[in-house]
């Protein structure tokens, strides 16, 4: 296959560029029978959606979804699911400067040595635009699992780290996200982080940070080794989310500090009866396979690429020249990869179940 | 695909227990002319090879690898490679205490949940012992990218940290690697690791430890965006590995805390007319697509979960139980992730080689 | 992958229902740098188009083609294409009476039965009018082909048997099939149809047919043994269209009669120097690779199951009923299987194209 | 994928050469808790063994099959199933003087010329040996089918037509296969064949067939629409089989000739108060999807490309030739295909089972 596609059972095929006419995808693999309507994939695109406080890019996009195939009297049908979303604000004056330039940090050198040529608005086919698609399949994603898992299976994310600002775990209240335009679960965090960004941006500069997905409810057995585990394909699908430079499962890279018996995870019979781990350094995953514990992931996020400062480059010509960026951007892109890590997260676990099913069902 | 195939083009599939007559897998894909042999093979199994040193396995196994196929008068053919490798030192014995334990932090439990049953002799499939068949893999890959790119295009790993110790790397030197059995680049960190791990083996604990590696010589515009990026792509083929609980790409998790300014690679044109980054943050890959800089990359191996002193577990028909392993292991698994780690590498590098020239060529 | 894509290196991936409010799909991998508009594809379209003649659904539908991304400036860019067709004429209230119903020969029942409901509006999915987006996309692949291989490569259909009736291949001239509304070659042939069709037309019934795909000037080499053979990947192809009960190559099931001295095809040096092979029993491909012959297809293509005689069958509920087809449909559904076929043999020869190019390029 | 691995999520992957060391495959996503063991596959390589009768090739292959990986303790575990079948009659200098010539009818010519080099050795990879593994391969999905579905499903092949004579359908008895070496239901038909082959054979001729294969017990449900119906890939799989030249289903060529009404297979509730179809045109799928009905399937088989009488051809450098074949073969290969086009059919079965469980199962 081609690079567009994501997952095995469950397919999220994605095309579409910045400023082209729209984006869109296709869900495949969907089971019928599920209830769908577009209003159960708007909030999610609301949640990533620019342009809803100062600390993201103002570039207005309604990124109203439609569904086009399908779904049929309010269900699953079986059948390609097609997703459309128009593009409407598509300025492409602000990046006809850039035209011949390629602005360090972005896809602009490389799109450019690998296609001979490239859609230079916006960053085209390399811009974070892309993401709303794999944000609308993720939440098919989310009523597939809900209908074959219920609604204990939660995939929720969290910015734990901004710049050289971590939160305080002790402080972590999952509700405290939605009180703040950081998706910061630590509510001081949260107003540091603000005066932080504020600096950030007004100077036109840009910083990094630290996302943490968690999916809880995740049933046991998911996985397929030896190279489809679900830590591996976990590991693909949020290193394929733009800016993200890493990614960790469980105790991550602390885990090569630890000894054997301080990372092992024991295990009892707990309450209910039923195997308990005892702690979770293993992030929810032994030999590639769900434990039904919470896997956990983090990822980094470099810092914006566009920024005000000039950054030493070169042109498509091979002449050297000076970049700075003056058009709408993100200070913290790290903030708004929280919603498409979620999604990401969702379209593995549900492409993960569907397979389980197939060979173990 | 099930999961016991990697890649698109270029195709390694593995099958193989720890204690069944054999293990092997079948390379398809491989362009014809290159020459080939077991010759090509050996030396990177016998990197991989446990036994060599009191820091690794005490395991016997003679890892002779025997091409069956693809390959004719010396060069291959286009047509799959067969490998087998004969499983001769299965001291299954040593595992009957297991049989119906969990062993702490190994896959015993997810195995057993997923499958209903589980082959318990050393692990079975999730066992250490099937990345044989991947550096066998890797060293066909590499002879593809010697034959299509050149000399100039290396992959090397070294290990860089062993629990809370670091390389210093103004000391890195490659050949340092070959000199103590740790790969480690750096002499004098290599020492303390000794004494370190001498401590670790004889009280029967174990240690963590990262390891990067390095492809230089990389053509530039190798990934398939969007979803088959080549950070993307390495994420998992490391992911994949046992152990593996973390992977960065370029500056890794340290991005997070850089700002824009900081984490820009700068470009000028270099001495010979060419473009040259002025920095590496990006770790050779731009918008999922090489740049024509090293490809680093650093992944986090947790310590090997076999271990002496008891840890809590409980057993398939759920009672509680207390696990000590006595068998052969490995006190930092992390050493031999070095081979296994730049063979998966090559295998990625090999695989978007031949995924470029179909669509680029 | 589910169902809806199809290729492996150039992939068309396709969604939509016969009265949804759009049909259409992406196609990935597509070569950067190919002059690409919907000027390009719309003649395609409108080949296949219904409501061209009498012989054909007198449904009207425009089937104007948006191209959505993957073009930049008038060429592909390497990025995907998505492609979009609205539907316009969408008679739904003609499917109301056939909503729980399964009509003989159909795929009611067993889209009722798969996915335990379906989308009865005109066949849902299963309708022909899914290959509009297949003609869209062999488009693509045509010019992907001129691009590559050059405008030596051509594929051309022809219908040359209805029902009984089989052509003079004697009279065989390509211009005649743009002379008549059959797709004919054969000039006379086409009148004797034209009595034949009215009849069955007026009758309210339907006949069956032979379609011919014959790619010429195809490169030697072209094939993946052993199973993604072109034989076998062009029987695929072709047998996924709608309707098709048979696919053969070359001498076909002709091949089945003859003895080895009459099938072999023999080889000399043509008058150019070049290998020429003295008969074409083979059909243009040996060992399921290409030999450089013309590469030659024939399909069965059974009559439309929608006629006006009434059909016993049942009901969702399991009545016995009867069923009629008053609606909009094709008396012989062959004709406009010709621009579908030569899609999927256009897609087939460039995916195997960028196959060939990634291995042996 | 490259070309050697077979299925989606019930994979087949193969290796090996006529006259190499070893041939072999893996089988990949098998379900857990099978029972499982050479015994359940042998008797099947026996039947496509050749030197059974004067009418197969004398050469002479034990063809025992190992298991080296994926079953424990008599059966599957969920690992991939490494198959092994050692070459042991490889008399290669049978095939010297054909080292430098291309056969006419056989796949010299094309492997030659796409990778440039061949394994001349008794046609290499292009050899009818190969089939052995998917015979093996083919057991196992038997042994998947018999678990998930039950004894109900059966699949056979019988040979209905060799040359010219064609069996009397009216005659057709399951049990008479295993009374002649022909495969053929038809008692009398085998007598005539007897005759005729002997003829062929001691001419040194060869002679084309047909071979009918059957799946009757086979739920309703599967198939994959658009792109991998059913009958869509059991196309694909019949017609990778060497020297098939064409495939139908159900009617196949004959529903060209037909009018809706005769073609429409009526629906009625039968006396177990389950739909029942009055006749089977279809050959058991409807828009790509089985309907519980006997799948039928016929694969048209051409003759023997090695024969006796000399041929006309040219050498690799280009040289005018005659081309005479002394070598071991069979009159007529259509009779071996008789296995092997069951074992393909049960693995495009058993995999398309899985895909159904895994949307929805």
């Amino acid at each position: 296959m081609p690079g567009n596609t994501f997952g095995t059972l469950l397919t999220l095929t994605t095309f579409g560029e910045s400023h082209g006419p729209a984006i869109g995808g296709v869900v495949d693999g969907c089971p019928p029978g599920i209830a769908l309507s577009e209003a159960d994939i708007q909030p999610y695109l609301d949640k990533r959606r620019p342009g809803q406080s100062k600390y993201t890019t103002q570039r207005q996009e309604a990124d109203r979804v439609r569904i086009l195939s399908g779904v049929f009297e309010g269900v699953t049908t079986g059948t390609p699911i097609g997703l459309l979303i128009e593009n409407t604000d598509q300025r492409s004056k602000d990046y006809g400067d850039i035209k011949d330039t390629f602005r360090p940090g972005h896809a602009d050198f490389t799109y450019f040595t690998k296609y001979g040529l490239r859609d230079y608005r916006g960053g085209g086919r390399a811009s974070a635009r892309e993401t709303a698609v794999r944000v609308a399949g993720g939440a098919v994603a989310r009523k597939i699992l809900e209908k074959l898992v219920g609604k204990r299976l939660k995939i929720q994310g969290a910015m734990v780290q901004m710049g050289l600002h971590a939160i305080d775990r002790r402080r972590w209240k999952w509700k405290t996200i939605d009180a703040n335009p950081f998706f910061c679960p630590d509510a001081i965090a949260a107003e540091d982080w603000a005066r932080e960004l504020d600096t950030v941006r007004k100077s036109g500069s840009s910083i990094g940070g630290v996302v943490e997905v968690i999916a809880s409810g995740v049933p046991a057995g998911l996985g397929e080794p030896v190279f489809d585990r679900m830590d591996a394909d976990v590991a693909k699908a949020l290193m394929s989310i733009p800016a993200v430079k890493g990614v960790e499962i469980g105790a991550g890279f602390a885990a090569a500090q630890l000894c054997g018996e301080d990372n092992a995870d024991e295990i009892r019979i707990g309450t209910r009866g039923k195997p308990e781990f005892l702690s979770n350094n293993a992030g929810g995953t032994l030999g590639g396979i769900t434990t039904g514990q919470d896997l956990v992931a983090r990822i980094a996020v470099k810092p914006t690429s566009s920024i005000l400062t000039p950054r030493r480059s070169i042109t498509t010509t091979g002449q050297e020249t000076d970049v700075s960026t003056k058009g709408r951007h993100d200070p913290c892109v790290a903030i708004r990869a929280v919603p498409v890590a979620e999604a990401m997260l969702a379209l593995t676990l549900a492409d993960h179940l569907l397979r389980f099913r197939a060979q173990c069902g």
